[in-house]
C-alpha cells in the first residue's frame, strides 16, 4: 500500500455525529491522514477540536477559505478535503477547496440551489479535481450488489421503484427545545427551502436511481408540514416517472414514528425484484415468481468486495469508508492520469441530480401536486 | 345459541377459490346453514357444485334472480345470500336479492359504475334489508384492534398513512395462458375499467379508511398497464389529501414480483403509529416515540375480542367468517327491531365509497396525476 | 362429496378453549356433522353447552361410559368421537369409544403411563378402528410440506435437530389465582407427573420426528420447577440422540417470557436445512451452502394441497381442520375396506411414541440428565 | 484526546481476516497507532505484509519472542500488543508479551490447555499488565445493554439461558480443498483437541455469562463430528447448569446449513426477558408477560454510549473497536494507577473459565454426556 493521502476536513467540531463519523470513515481503509482542519468558526471550538482529533495547532484553520489558500501553498498541503458542514454553506466550501485545486468529498445537498450546483459543476470540469458528494448508501455492500444484479439484468426491465426513508426525530418541536441538529436542519436560512425534502429526500432519491439504474424524469410531489411552527416540510410523498417508462413512488419524512432511519428501497422488474434496508444492511433479498432468496454480504453468490465475511455485520461507518476508498482510489486514478469513469462513487453529477429534484419537488407541491419535469 | 340463519350462495362453483372460502367461512361461528345456491350459470355444474356442498337438487338454481323470487316465495326460504360472481354480476345479482328482501353479503366491488353503485344504495334504504360488503381484511382481529386503537387516541392525530397491496401473480401475461382467474379479472367487460384498481387497490383504500378513521378527500393516480396486450391496468400509485389534513399513499400493484399478497398498512399519528400486514395478520406494532411495541392477537393488552389464544394463529378464513359472524348479529339485531349503528362490518356505504375511489383514480390517471376529489 | 359422518365430542363445554377448535375444526372441511356429545361432568353444563352447540337434549350425555354404549346401539349412532378431557381421563374415555368400535380422534397425551398407553394400543389393534391423535402442528400445510421434502432428500442426510416451545403463560403462579387451565394442568392427578413436558414437550418431540423422519433413540433431560409451590415441571431441556445419528435439542417451557406459543423446528442435513415456526405458520425456510429460500403455502414449487392460495394466511384452526379431513378419508378408506398406511395422520403408535418420550425424560431428570433410552 | 498507544501486532499478515479487522478496529477510535509487528513466521510474507500496512521495515520482526525483547527495550517500543495468532500459539505468545511487561489484547482462546491458561493468568497477576481477550460479542452496544439491563433487575431473576451459535462454513469436508481457515481450524495440533467447541463455543460460552451475569457450574455435553475424516468435533450440544439455579442450553454447530454466523443469545427470568442476535445486532427484544418492545441501539431508553445515532448501524468493527477503546482506557487507568475493577472489557479470567469450559465438555462427551463440573 502507498503512503496515504493528506486529508483536510471542514466542518464536524467537538459533539457533531458527522464529522466524527468522516474521521473515521477515512481511517478505516487507512487511505488518509488527516493534518489539517476547520472544525468550527468558532476559534475556541476549532482549536479545542483540532486538538481532540491529534491535528497540529498551525493547521488548524477557522475559516475554510483561508484554509484552502494556505495548505495549497503547502508542500505538504492537503491533497483532499471533507467538507461537513451545514446545508449553506457547502457550496461556498466546494468552490474554495475546488478552485485551490484540492480534491473534495463533500456532503449532500450539494447547494441550495441549482444555479449554484451547476456554477460548481462547471468549476468542477474546468479545473478537473475529483467530487465526491457523501452520498453514503452508496457505500453499503449490498446496495452496490444490488445495483450490480439490475445493471446484470437480475430482474428484468425495470417496471416500478418504491423508495422511502421515513426518520421519528421530528415528530415533534424539537427546534425548540435547543436540539442543534433540529435547529439547523428546520431553518431555510442554514439548510434551504427543502426540509425533509432535502435531508433525507435526495439520499432516497439518489438510491433510487443509483440501484435501479433508471433516471427519474418527473415528479408529482405533495410536501407536507405536519408540526406547528415549522418552517420547512417534514414530510414529502412523490410519485415518480422513469425516462425508460417505469413508475416508481418516494416517500420521506421525518415524522413517521416508529422508524428511527428507515430507509428502503425496493426495486421490480419483468423477471424479478430486489429489496434492500439500511435496517439490515447486510442482507438484499431477491425474488422471482414464487420464490424469495435472502442473499447475505459476502456470500459465495455475491460478487461486490467485503471487508468481512459473511455474518460478521457491517454498518454505517463502513459504507461511508467504502466512499473514502473509492474516493482514494479516483484520486489515485487522477495522479495516474487514468481518471476513472464507470465509477460506484457518488460524483457531481449525482449533487446536480439532487438539486433538480429538489427544484421539481418544491415546484409540483406548488401546482396542487402536479407533474413536474426535472430539468 | 339460536338457530342458524338460512343462507344462499351465488355463485362458487367447484374449482373456485373464493366460493368455497365464503362457504367454510360462513360455517366456522356455525351461524348459517347453506341450503340453497346458483353456484353455476351452466346448469351441468350447478347442479354437480351443489351436490358437493350438500344443497338438495331442487334448491339448487342456475338463475339468480329466479333463485331470489322462488326463495323469497318459501316458507323456509333463504334469509340471507353470499354473493361471489365476477365483479360485472355484482350489481344485478345484489338488486335481484335486495328487492326479494334478502339480506346480502356481497363481494366488492359493489358494481362497475357509481350511479350503479348509488342506485342500489338507495335501493338498500328503501328495502331496509342488512347489505354487508366482504372487505375481508376488516375481518382480521389485529385491523379491528389498530382501528380501536386510532379510535381511542392512542397514536394522537393521524398526519400520515401508508397503505400497499402488492401482488405477483399478474407480472405477466398469464391472462393468455388459461388462467381463469386471470382472464376474468384482466376482462374489461367483466371486471369493469378498473383492473388492479378495482380488484385490490379497492381493498388497500377500505382498510386505510377502516382503521385510520380519516376520509380520503383527493387522489392523484399513476395508472400503468406494464404487461404487453393487458386491457386493464396492473399497477397503480397514488397520492391520498384526506378531509382532515392527513395525507398518504396508496400502491396496489399485480407485477410486483415477491409478493403473493403484501397488504400492508401503517397510519402514522402526532403521538405514535400503527403497523399492520396481513403477512403476520395476527401481530400489530405500535410505536411512541423511542420505542417499537410488538402486540399480539388475544394478549392481555388487547380489547378486541378473539376465537384462540395469543400464539395460535388465525388467518384468511377466520376474517371472512368475522364478517359472517358481525353479518349474522347484524341480521339478528334487524329482526328484533334494533339495527346497528357503528359496527365493525363494512356496508353499502363503504361499497360506495369504494366506486367513488375508482372513478377519482381513473379520472386523475386520465389527467397526468392531478389531484381529482372524491365525489 | 358423500353424506358427513356422525361425530361426538367429549369434553370442551362452555368456555373452554380446545373444545371450541375442535368444533369448529370438524365444521370447517364440512365432513362430520356434530349430532352427540358429553360436554360436560356436570349434568347442569353439559346440557347448556349442548344446547348452545345445537345437540338434541336426548343425545347430550354427563358420563361418556354411557355415551358411548348408547351412541353403538342406535342405528343413527356416532360413527367417530374427538376427546377433548384433561389428560388423566383420555385413556378411559379413548377405551370406551374403541371397545364400542367407534373410531377416536383424542387429544395428546394418549393416557397417564406408558403401560395405559400401550394398552390401549392393543385394544385399537384387536378393534381395528380409526384412532388419530390431535397433534395439531402436523396439520399446517408447511410441516407436511417440510416433511415430503426431508423425505424427499431436499436436505440430504438428517444431522441435526433443534426444536423449541417456549411459552410464557406460566412464568407465574397463575394457578393459585384461579386460572382454570393452569389449575387442572399444573395438578398432577389430572395432568400426569409431568407438566411442560407432557403438554407441549410431547408437541415439540412429535413434530421433531414428524419432519425429521427421525426417530429418537436416547434423551438426556434437565426438568425444572421455576415457580415456588408448583407440583409439576414447568420448564424442559434436553439433549436428543436420534436412531441413525442425528443429535437434536429439545426445549420446551412454560415459563419463558416473551413468547407466547412459540414452537419452532429446524432440521439439519448435510446438504440443506428447513426451518419453521408456528409464529409464521405459512412459511418456510429451505436453505442451502450460501442460500436462504422462503417458501410460501400454496406457491408454485410445493406440493402439499392447500385450501387457499399464497398470501392468504391458514392459521390453527385449518391445522386442526386438516387432522379433520385426514380422519374423515381413514374412516372412509376403512369403510371401504383399504384402511391406509403412510398417511400424514399422526395415530395410536404417536401417541405411544409420546409417553415413552415422557417416561424416558422423567428417568433421565431423576438421574442427574444422564442418558435413557426410550422404551 | 491524549497522544496515541503504541501499539505491535503479531499474526494477521496479508489476506487473513482477523489480523486486517484488529488493525481497523485499532484505529477506529484513534487511540492506538501500529508500530511494529511480527505478521507472519516467513520473512518474505512478514515483509511484504508491514509494507502494506506501513509498518517501517526494521520493526517488522518474523519471532515473536525477538519483537517482545527487542520493543520492550526500545525507549519508543510498544506499550500494548494484539495477539491474532493460530490458537495453539496464542499461550506462548503472550507469555512473551506478558513477561516483557506489555499488555495484552489476544484472541481467545487463551491456550490449548487449561493448566497453561492458569499459568499465563499467574504470570499476568505478577506483571500486572493489562491483559484483555478478544471476545468480540462483548463489544456490542446492545450487548453491553443487555448486559446492563440484567444486572439493574430488568428481567428479574434468571431462570433459563438458551445460547447458541450456528455456523454453514464447515458442513463439507472443505479442509480437505484447501481452505485455510478451515485447515488449521480442525488440526487438532493447531488448534486444539476442540473443533467448533473451541472456536466458537467458548464465545457463546462468554456471552451467556457475560450477559446473564450467572456462572454455569456444570455442563453435559454431546459433541459430533458429523463430517467424515474431520479430526475435531463440527457440532457441540450442552446442557447447562449455573450456580444459582438457572438453566440452560447451548449449541455451537459449524454444520449448521442456513446460518452464516448465527449467533443469539435469549435470557429469562422470573419477570422478562431479552434477546439479542448478531444477525441484527443493533437491536435488543425487551420482553414482559403479554408485551415484546424491540429496543434500538442509541435510542432513548437506553443507557449504553454509541458512536451513531440509532438507526446508524454499527457492526464487528465497532464491537472489535470498543474492545480496543476499553483496551486503552485500562492501560491509561493503569499508567495513572488506578486499575479498573468492573469493567465491560473481557479479561484473563474470562479467558481461563473459557478453557474450564472447554475441558468440562470434553470430559463430558467422553463420560455419554454425563454432567460435569468446571474445575
Amino acid at each position: 500500500m502507498a503512503r496515504r493521502l493528506r486529508l483536510g476536513m471542514v466542518g464536524g467540531g467537538i459533539g457533531g455525529f458527522f464529522g466524527a463519523a468522516h474521521r473515521i470513515a477515512a481511517r478505516i481503509d487507512d487511505r488518509f491522514e488527516l493534518v489539517a482542519a476547520a472544525l468550527s468558526s468558532s476559534p475556541e471550538r476549532a482549536k479545542e477540536s483540532a486538538a481532540q482529533v491529534n491535528i497540529a495547532s498551525y493547521r488548524s484553520y477557522v475559516d475554510f477559505e483561508e484554509m484552502a489558500q494556505q495548505e495549497a501553498a503547502r508542500s505538504d498541503g492537503i491533497e483532499a478535503v471533507g467538507i461537513v458542514l451545514p446545508n449553506h454553506l457547502h457550496y461556498s466550501a466546494a468552490r474554495a477547496f475546488v478552485e485551490a485545486g484540492i480534491h473534495v468529498m463533500c456532503e449532500k445537498p450539494l447547494a441550495t440551489s441549482l444555479a449554484d450546483a451547476e456554477a460548481l459543476a462547471t468549476l468542477v470540469a474546468k479545473q478537473s479535481v475529483v467530487f465526491a458528494v457523501a452520498y453514503t448508501n452508496a457505500g453499503f455492500a449490498m446496495v452496490r450488489e444490488a445495483r450490480r444484479l439490475v445493471k446484470a439484468g437480475a430482474i428484468g426491465k425495470v417496471r416500478v421503484v418504491q423508495v422511502e426513508f421515513p426518520q421519528e426525530w421530528l415528530a415533534s418541536d424539537v427546534e425548540s427545545t435547543g436540539n442543534k441538529q433540529a435547529t439547523w436542519r428546520t431553518d431555510p436560512l442554514r439548510s434551504g427551502r427543502a426540509g425533509s425534502l432535502g435531508d433525507i429526500g435526495t439520499h432516497a432519491f439518489h438510491l433510487a436511481e443509483y440501484v435501479s439504474g433508471q433516471h427519474v424524469e418527473s415528479v408529482a410531489a405533495q410536501l407536507s408540514t405536519f408540526v406547528n411552527g415549522r418552517r420547512v416540510d417534514d414530510d414529502v410523498q412523490m410519485l415518480l416517472q422513469f425516462e425508460d417508462g417505469a413508475k416508481g413512488m418516494l416517500w420521506a419524512s421525518q415524522v413517521a414514528i416508529g422508524h428511527s432511519n428507515g430507509l428502503a428501497l425496493r426495486v421490480y422488474g419483468d423477471e424479478g425484484s430486489l429489496s434492500w434496508s439500511v435496517v439490515e444492511p447486510n442482507l438484499l433479498k431477491l425474488a422471482r415468481p414464487g420464490e424469495v432468496r435472502i442473499i447475505e454480504r459476502g456470500s459465495a453468490s455475491t460478487a461486490t468486495p467485503v471487508r468481512l465475511p459473511p455474518g460478521h455485520p457491517e454498518g454505517f461507518l463502513e459504507a461511508l469508508a467504502q466512499l473514502y476508498a473509492d474516493f482514494a482510489d479516483a484520486i489515485s486514478a487522477y495522479k495516474k492520469g487514468t481518471p476513472q469513469s464507470a465509477s460506484f462513487l457518488p460524483g457531481i453529477a449525482d449533487g446536480v441530480r439532487g438539486m433538480r429534484f429538489i427544484e421539481a419537488a418544491l415546484k409540483s407541491t406548488a401546482a396542487n401536486a402536479s407533474m413536474q419535469k426535472l430539468d
